[in-house]
């Protein structure tokens, strides 16, 4: 390693640099790398307290490991920074999540030390699965390792891959990055409530009742004996190590170990790296470690926007409104006050879906199931059937992962489930793994399920109150970000099915969805004067589209289709159907996200590569009139 | 209870009329139900081992429980069928599976006993969970029972809501149907290698290099003597009884007892049903039990057709050619010899995906995941990612599990990994819960991905070799039942996006995608009778669909597309996209499967349902023309 008076971090171009510096090399790098998360999330936003509390996992892991041949997988991978900074991206880093910049999130196609792309939680130790089995299949000696958050390992999609990986002896480490800042707490999500629920009455109970009976003697004796030792054995749980559940599965357990000590953390993987089974090691990290700011409020340091790098205090764009987020929290909220069968449920996404306040007001009704989509809808489809009002509070991107039970537990039994899809259409810096881009086509394609789009404030707060009136599956799909016009509280009761016309006209037929009705007013006006007359229509469903105003929109003779959504199987393509099944043939231009993934940055850049920005639009019209 | 000469069977109208009943009335009415069961299901066909095993439970449940206020949900509810006997149903149960008949699942529209569809594996802990939650809130008292078997456990599903159910201690019996027929082997199928596993030498030497190290001391001494307890801790396990894992979860487990007790299961369930907890009742049961043919052989009495209800032999109707299942297994063990990147992916379902002649070719190559879909395309990501081929064969129902799994860790990344999705379209008997009605349309929205609709034999050998060919994701799919056509083992390779035309014609273009291929031919003959001159395309790809196919079918002046699957975003929407984004007007009528969910019963009689039966399609072909 060079020595000159600039930073370490300068002479990094690849990770096997790192094999070069000594630990405490290491470590005045791990303070350059947190400087420089710091210099340059202070003015990119990004997702601070998750990637500074990584910095020490991470180096160890490229000073031991020799990737891109050995595979390091993230779970989330927005704890990545560190990572990126290491394997030549150092240069690029201040284009972090902007348009045409560098991913907040692990990217094959930006680097080959980048394995997957890592957005949606609890999927990285499948794909681990998947490398640790082709060495075994090829007789490779590259080294596994997936660093997984506990959070994550609450997803079933996580349990399902810990079952194979201990079921098959794969030979991989498997990162815990515990950062719940508490070493003596039972581990994980899963085991989060454990140590409480061990003391509460009723388990406890519940174990001494059996016990007694179990004393008594009885018709089965014999199987009352061995239960009787098992209960004893399972009071004893009270005081065996957390990890006895990866244990049960087959792989190995370490104790917990500091996530933030690059000597422990490089001596326990040279310890494990070489064994030829699956280990789990138990590391604690510190959200926001070494930057006090992040380190003493990490929930609004997991993702920010621009702050002050001296105090940590964001820099707010005045809000032109507001958000959509906020506006749902309160319209559910009311709606609750006056129907006591509303629960709202959310898969860890308390703050993210607006639930803060619900929770606060209706504690026993608010039921976070944990990084678990899957369970969220299912609880939903048996309160459903109990009689209960369940509102499901999702992102659009992670419904996909109860799309089955969408179908299956809630459509198919017609249960009385209101989904609530937040962040529906781009979200902008997060990128392509976090794009709502798919729901409306999705979603469509279910029988028995019908979609609002609301295009503001009391649209969404309508639409709430509309799908909690209905009986049956209803999703409702908003964007990120602000909503248009005033939120009044008024909650009105909408027609199903049933358009509004915001604006008459002759030539050329708008029929919009969501957001997207915003642009369609604004290009009507600008084509109004070229002398193009378009009627506007907030066409409010999705599914079941509005026939009537779909057959005076195609007496126009032509047609503009605009949602925040897919081209492929969207509202576009619903009036491509019923025109179709009508008879009718006018021209018709479906303008929507387009069959691929949306890239990352703001998101009005994104709405022009989309072609849904009002100039777009106006082009589209001229086009076909 | 009346006595006369009749069956106990014959006098039961409600669950009720259980609790007059004693043992011994009870065990002679099991006997009466399995008559029943084996009368029946030899001439309807059925799943027969389940159901038989599961009698003595559901009586057992019936005759303590007080149904519907007390809610019992089964998980994958075609072991329902004494549930189905005592409720109701007798009178109709030579309808069993048919069309207009009652369901082979539990069904809520078919009766107020039946909680839920439980068509899909895992799902009965998340759905009891939301009535365990309804009774907390509405403060009931109500019971809730689930009956969940032990592979269904492995499920990501289940888990989740083992954890929520843990942690919320919310108050219900999980019954653990535990039907593998040893007592004494560790359980359930996340156990199920457990206990080879703790004796392999892998394990083993893990364990010992470890406590060395342990001993040897070192910097980390501390967290290496907490290490070393927790081997030896571990090392115990060997001896703890197999239920820790759901221990650990907060759910207090029973010792297993017989299944076909009734006598036990109610003393058991008397004992479980007053706490304020969850519990886990491990019932061992024999699958079949009470019909040695069913006994002998469970896997072949898993779902059956007709048979000789006193020898348990198959009644075959001669088959007219080879299944498409059948093709696919052949095909690929044939792609796999010259191709040793290949590895094949199921989920708990090697014979019903034709994958046994693989495993027995090439068992390292071949996974099986049990019932966790998330994993089966998970571990393929990584597999891709790693430079093998996997090609993940799920049936099309099952594949709605691992939607977010194909776009986030497979289209996303651009991995190169073969769906093959069996049973795509009407599956007959097995009715809405198992149809593949919706592949095309939520595989289609993925960006990068590819599909194939073989419409015979040859074309599906065609599709999997030409789809190994290609990089990126290409699904495949293919209904259930015989293909058309020869089967030669030709594979040729297809040109991506590119139709076949079978038939030439002048007035109406026939674009068909699979199995309807076939139909569209003959209708095409018939209506060249009248004097109508129809084109049939054999689209083969339902993305990227032929431009230049449909731009000369536009030429005709009207199109008809066929398929087997939804209308709402499949290949017909397909066309109708490409023709309004080429500003094409013909008069286009789109035939597939309704916005529905498909019936039950004969396939021939529900494509007659959905109007894509010859008569049928000639009918949409004189409307257009």
């Amino acid at each position: 390693m060079p020595k000159h008076s600039g930073r370490i971090l300068d002479c990094i171009s690849s990770p096997r640099d790192l094999h070069l510096l000594s630990i405490e090399e290491l470590e005045i790098l791990a303070g350059e790398i947190r400087e420089q998360i710091v210099a340059t999330t202070s003015k990119t936003g990004g997702h601070v307290a998750s990637s500074l509390g990584a910095v020490e996992i991470i180096l160890a892991c490229h000073s031991v490991l020799d990737a891109p041949k050995d595979k390091i997988v993230f779970d989330v991978g927005h704890q990545s920074y560190a990572h990126k900074l290491v394997t030549g991206r150092l240069g690029a880093f201040d284009t972090l999540r902007k348009h045409d910049g560098i991913s907040g999130f692990p990217k094959p196609s930006e680097s080959p030390f980048d394995t997957h792309p890592s957005g949606h939680a609890s999927d990285s130790l499948s794909v681990a699965s998947g490398f640790a089995k082709a060495k075994l299949l090829t007789g490779g000696d590259e080294r596994v390792v997936a660093i997984i958050g506990d959070a994550a390992l609450g997803g079933g999609m996580a349990f399902e891959a810990l079952n194979y990986i201990g079921s098959q002896q794969l030979p991989m480490v498997i990162i815990l990055n515990d950062n719940e800042m508490s070493i003596s707490r039972n581990v994980g999500a899963l085991m989060r409530h454990l140590g409480n629920m061990r003391s509460t009455s009723g388990y406890r109970n519940a174990r001494d009742f059996l016990q007694e009976r179990m004393e008594s003697g009885g018709r089965m004796s014999n199987a009352f004996v061995e239960f009787g030792k098992r209960v004893k054995e399972s009071t004893k749980h009270m005081f065996i190590p957390e990890s006895m559940i990866y244990e049960q599965l087959g792989i190995v357990c370490t104790p917990p170990i500091d996530g933030q000590s690059i000597t422990e953390l490089r001596e326990m993987l040279e310890l494990l790296l070489p064994m030829d089974c699956p280990v789990l090691m138990h590391v604690v990290t510190k959200k926001g470690a070494g930057f006090k700011p992040a380190e003493d409020d990490p929930v609004r340091f997991h993702g920010i926007g621009p702050y002050n790098p001296e105090t940590g205090e964001a820099y707010m764009a005045p809000s032109p409104g507001p958000k959509y987020t906020s506006v749902f929290g309160r319209a559910l909220v009311a709606e609750a006050r006056s129907d006591e069968c509303i629960v709202a449920i959310t898969a860890a996404m308390e703050d993210g879906t607006g639930l803060k306040a619900f929770h606060e007001a209706f504690p026993d009704r608010f039921i976070d199931v944990g990084i678990a989509e899957e369970q969220a809808v299912g609880v939903a489809s048996g309160l459903a059937a109990a009689g209960m009002k369940p509102v499901v509070a999702l992102y659009s991107t992670f419904m996909q992962r109860a799309f089955d039970q969408a179908i299956a537990d809630v459509a198919l039994p017609d249960r009385d489930v209101v989904f609530a899809l937040d962040r529906a259409g781009l979200v902008g810096d997060d990128g392509p793994t976090h794009h709502g881009a798919f729901d409306i086509s999705y979603m469509r394609l279910i029988p028995h399920m019908r979609i609002l789009c609301p295009s503001g404030a009391n649209e969404l707060t309508s639409a709430l109150h509309t799908a909690l009136a209905l009986g049956g599956p209803v999703a409702i799909r908003y964007p990120r970000g602000c909503a248009d016009g005033p939120e009044t509280g008024d909650a009105q009761l909408l027609e199903v099915g049933r358009a509004l016309k915001v604006r008459e006209g002759a030539d050329v037929a708008l029929l919009a969805w969501g957001r997207p009705v915003q642009t369609a007013v604004v290009a009507a006006e600008e084509l109004a004067r070229e002398g193009i007359s378009c009627a506007v229509y907030d066409m409010r469903w999705a599914k079941p589209i509005d026939l009537e105003s779909v057959r005076e929109a195609a007496a126009c003779g032509a047609i503009v289709t605009l949602e925040e959504g897919s081209v492929i199987g969207g509202a576009g393509s619903g009036v491509l159907e019923m025109l179709a099944a009508e008879g009718l043939a006018p021209r018709v231009k479906v303008l929507g996200l387009p069959d691929s993934f949306a890239m990352q940055g703001d998101t009005s850049l994104l709405l022009e590569d989309a072609g849904l920005d009002v100039r777009s639009v106006c082009e589209a019209v001229r086009d076909l009139s």
